[in-house]
């Protein structure tokens, strides 16, 4: 599932990364995740965006390769990546490296509090190589976040 | 490496899933895992089940998110699934979320007995969100599991 | 409590062994183990066995000394032995001693799934000197075990 | 060693369990245990009870199956379990298993202070099915848990 | 919140010492701590204490240091210490030294099952300098521990 | 040092809590921190709440008592919590359940991503009883964390 | 199976305990515990002795309960014990705190060496309150055992 | 990225597998990893293969279920394997258990020494199933494992 | 309790921070600490620094909190610190970051030998931001500890 | 210190080794190791092993450098080695691989019972790779791994 | 055993170091390292350094303190250092820090694949402060790491 | 390289043993250890000792074992003992008993600050046996040590 950045050349971009699961948001778990949809979040997200001008591109995918795949490309045309790594948070050492090695500055997001959950949710192999990591607010993470990533991008 | 389901739309219909290195089977390291190949599982499965009136639709991959979007689309067709996650049963919290997501009954089985391997195969990430783990049992594992699974669709 | 087995010498034999508070199903927290008790299992257990030809004697005891008598005893005049040990298999080294000691072919089995519950409860002390492991589909994790020990004595 | 209860049948009933070696008390290291013996804990115990119209069976074993049988037979006769584990205690999930499953209140006493003493006392595998734990005070620790049942049954 | 000793000089006396968060009992979390107020609970201490002919000061506070400064002012003053530390139970090795300092005879007490919560509560930095330690009961914690200290003290 | 709020009974009204040594800001370490002082930060983040029709009470202290009165105090007039607890936040049970007490939803912020430092700082004994939690971001995670918590409290 | 020891009044009188699973010595895993019956190092035990004039009482159980009933008996009758707990010497604390309990001196024995096997065998629970610690020489470690507590008891 | 092996079918054949975040080679964290590109890299391996008359296929993914896709493969055509699975190292169950199932030789590389970086890097999964391994020398590693495995081969 | 600093301008300053319960010296434990009270060791320490033209400013507190508030302060006035943080020591990060804030040498010391002690003595949050250690020479600590930071000074 | 083999060559021969600080036995820690000096352990090991026509060469070193020369010595003259590793023994893996390289057979000895002291002497590295374990009886130790030794090579 | 340098003045120079037991090979467990000697290992070294205009200095010894003084001593003459630490390896700091100390460039190498070991065997103390490491190939290892050496030095 | 104590026969002695690569002073990461040479800390030891007539004999060896030869001997001559141990400091259990063996006082002193330092350098072995330690201040950490020796001394 991919939403292309618009054309509009002279604003920023923003490269928007779901990890495995999200794209069952809505369905999976709702007294965990919420009852909000993938598509729906998304909508808010570029709708944020757009009101600074960012133009933002949105990927979802289960496969932690096509995600590391993404945050190589975004090299290429991105100013910074906003990510819910989702369960891959807590294992990928190759989505850690994917992220400092295009040095773009990325912000981590989580639906849900995973500092509050099962132990092995607590620990995010990305968080060292993010600016910082907001959780815990549904949805509204994910705007915050953006919010917190064009803020560094000023 | 797929098997559709038969088109009679009156049985019930359960996924397999075998996992990573399992299409290798009765060629790897067969002391450990036996000389039966894949192929022959295969049957030994879609007999059993037609014989109590169900389908099977049979999948492996290598690829850990292909496991995850078959899980998930299972939640469009399937009334339950048996996995054998293979290696990625010790590492995957994603195949655990989308197992959990999609809440179908499931049952997890692997050829060998993992409990007296490697330290690092005794722990499942997704048997806490499975109905039960069976092991041990060579090919019969899957045949045991399948009965498992169908006993509890009853 | 012991169900002597059957007299006709022809059909092969298998001890059945219930560890500590076993006796206590269908009472003891029934929403963790069912409200069967242990008379009907057994009585499944014996139809079942009898249906293929086999005899089972089956015991349960709530003293570990009690079931590594049992199990030594079984080498004098059992095939196979289906084991659940209850709260034994996660601390008793005397019991797999035994177990591999006698060197009749065992399986373990559990009423619930012991990789969803305390994490004191995920290890089995047993576990790698028995042929496999079935756990999670309550009363029927016995039935599963018992055809899975008849299958490996043909 | 086995206390009767008497036969007035209008007062509330308690088992007392001793674990293994109290039977040794006033013997066995009493700078740790003090110098008392078990039998005169024993009638201090039956005295408190009595004057506040309780009936007390009290039980002492060094086997951890015959503490398992005795837990259980108080289901049927018993309003609460006062019990010093011993040294099982610290090892025997097979205890915890028996009093959560008869559901009676109960309570865990100590002579010495086990968070005082070796590591490995210093955790309770039944505490977290009682309702509190009382140690530290010697042979008041017995009084002391029996107040607190008691109080409890009121 | 501080309770002061009546002026009996011939009675012995003990002081009672709450900590972090004790002062929102009845409030903070009824369904593990219980509907009794600070105040109820401190009613009840007293009444049994002037019972027995014994002097209590009873302090609350949120403050480690406060609870150090006290212990310590009790060396001048007091026959032995009934405390419930709270939250600093866990965590504080000064208030164990200061308990281990002026040597008063100090009992331990907790209204809820702290070996029944998370595991970082089950560790109590204090209990290995206190006599004993009571928790499960309620408030009735502080009435047994209150019994066991003027036991201590006869 | 503290902020009162303004007497506008009609906004909503939220308390700010700044932890140890924040009021070292703008002089500490200020290649972890930034130059910002906290007086400046406070400031901020009044106009922001201000902007939004809430009013806040900004208090800071080096004293874990002192947090934990001003967060029980809370209960009686604020809507929510936005609080850095500092170093407390790593080891402070004491906090955490003056939080829970309390039961106002509270947002964590901390100026450096903790999960990039030293391990002791990975951990933060307050999150699982928080809504969230905002790192990273330095000044900025106080207005995101607020914006967060206004957002919570519509 | 108990030897009873002889009735010469003047000669000193050992224990020899025999713990789980070593009645199938001969029989279990040759490989590891050598082809001699427990039978035969009885013999060779008894004769052991009667050479030095000591009496030995063998006894050999399955039963954590009974070894602690034997060891406490000993009490009465004997000057030192010589035990190879067998598996119990790695979990029982009951056993240990018989032992300490009794204050017989007491030397541990093991046909196998035991820091040559699982992670879990290197551990002895009853080695801190023995004497001292023999394991490695097959039968030959129960002659060498019985000599040193001999040599003990001069 | 995928170069093919040349025709010459009397040559021996090697596939060379690079992991995640090689491709990145040259740009990402040159301190890190050099500023070589990987191209460079596979035109020194492809001359010094070629020179010693070995042909190598050579491949990059950032998908670990493609690198196990080849690695099966391989069992097909090469006679041996050189790889830097990168971040896959520390986490792939699923790799080394491909490596262990065709049972080529296969030899590790690594371009920084891994036991100097982080700890989570000091473990490399996939080592126990490899010949050997080669760390630290940047490009060159790839050229020591390259003759390392063709001397294997001889 | 305070000791101000003499007004001799020219000569340099320090504060001297005593932690929880040293207050208590001669009275607590003697056999561990030494005989000698604060006020003896607070002389000691004035002498040797008013020998050498420097004067101290000597603070004793219980308070965490205290502490941290003293430390801050001391930016404004010492040129170093010589602190015994007392039990505090092996917990408090908040204390820590106030020394590496402060950025004034800082030179810890103890009158025991802490890695001599309880295992959770042998651990100091505050050492890795002081310049030094010094411990187990009771009282001559504080000298010693006096003469290092002097020296530094220089 | 070397105690020469004499020359009679039809005795077989035996490397007794001790390891560092036996040379300060009746010096050092007698309450812990006894009064008996290493020349007095000597005469009687050298008695002992004449008595039944075996030589043997005693050597002590506080070196770790020369045990394993010696060691790799015996491989040249010797028919088994009976050692007390000291220190070493807890930390020496290349004292380790020389007795596993000369593959001669080795009694592993001590005079104090290391299962009963601290933590770090529960572990030993050479136990693996010798015959046996004998420890706990003094001088005697050496004495009974004599024998144990001598019946081995028979 | 010392391998004297040739006195060529004009090539470069290396010390080669080999640790403890190395002296053993091609007779200590020769299935582990093989059955080439030493000498013949030396040779083939010294061949192949000479054949790039190299001299060797090549040293073995079992002792940890005569391995720091040749690599001390090598501060004077040598260029690099290609050294297999065997035991010492997993253990020596002080090995460690004469690497670092003299600041020429290292290699480690080890015949055995280090991580397919024993546990204990998996971690370098010396790797960090190496170059690299090379395992696994038996004295190719030796030929390989030289070969890296020589390329480090060019 | 030894320094030998004066031969004024009434001066009271004390022995300066310095580890590992402290020969390297001066020329070893001087970032780490300072410029100061071995000699010159030797000459201002040495200095100090004679200014309050004491005799040091001073030794630096790179052999665990001659340190522990010299440690011997020292209870021969000497009244105390000043050593840095450098690396054994963290491994040495050898060292460790010579010093409690000899029972003479010793002072631990390091030039770094061990705790701010790699994680397996913050642990002593030797500070459990020794009065005290003083790290961290170059230089004169040695000269501290040196003046709480002969103040202990006294």
């Amino acid at each position: 599932m991919t939403i292309k950045p618009e054309t509009n050349q002279k604003s920023r971009k923003i490269l928007v990364l779901h990890g495995p699961n999200l794209n069952l948001l809505g369905i999976r778990e709702p007294d965990v995740y919420g009852k909000i949809t993938l598509a729906e979040i998304n909508q808010l997200i570029s709708k944020k965006a757009r009101g600074q001008n960012y133009q933002v591109q949105i990927e979802q995918s289960n496969h932690e390769g096509v995600l590391i795949d993404r945050i190589q490309d975004a090299k290429n045309w991105a100013d910074g990546i906003l990510i819910n790594a989702g369960a891959y948070t807590h294992t990928s050492i190759a989505i850690r490296d994917a992220i400092s090695g295009v040095q773009l500055p990325t912000v981590e997001v989580h639906l849900s509090n995973i500092h509050a959950r099962d132990p092995f949710r607590h620990v995010s192999m990305i968080a060292p190589v993010c600016v910082g990591q907001i959780c815990g607010f549904g949805f509204n993470s994910y705007l915050l976040g953006l919010q917190a990533l064009m803020d560094c991008l000023k």
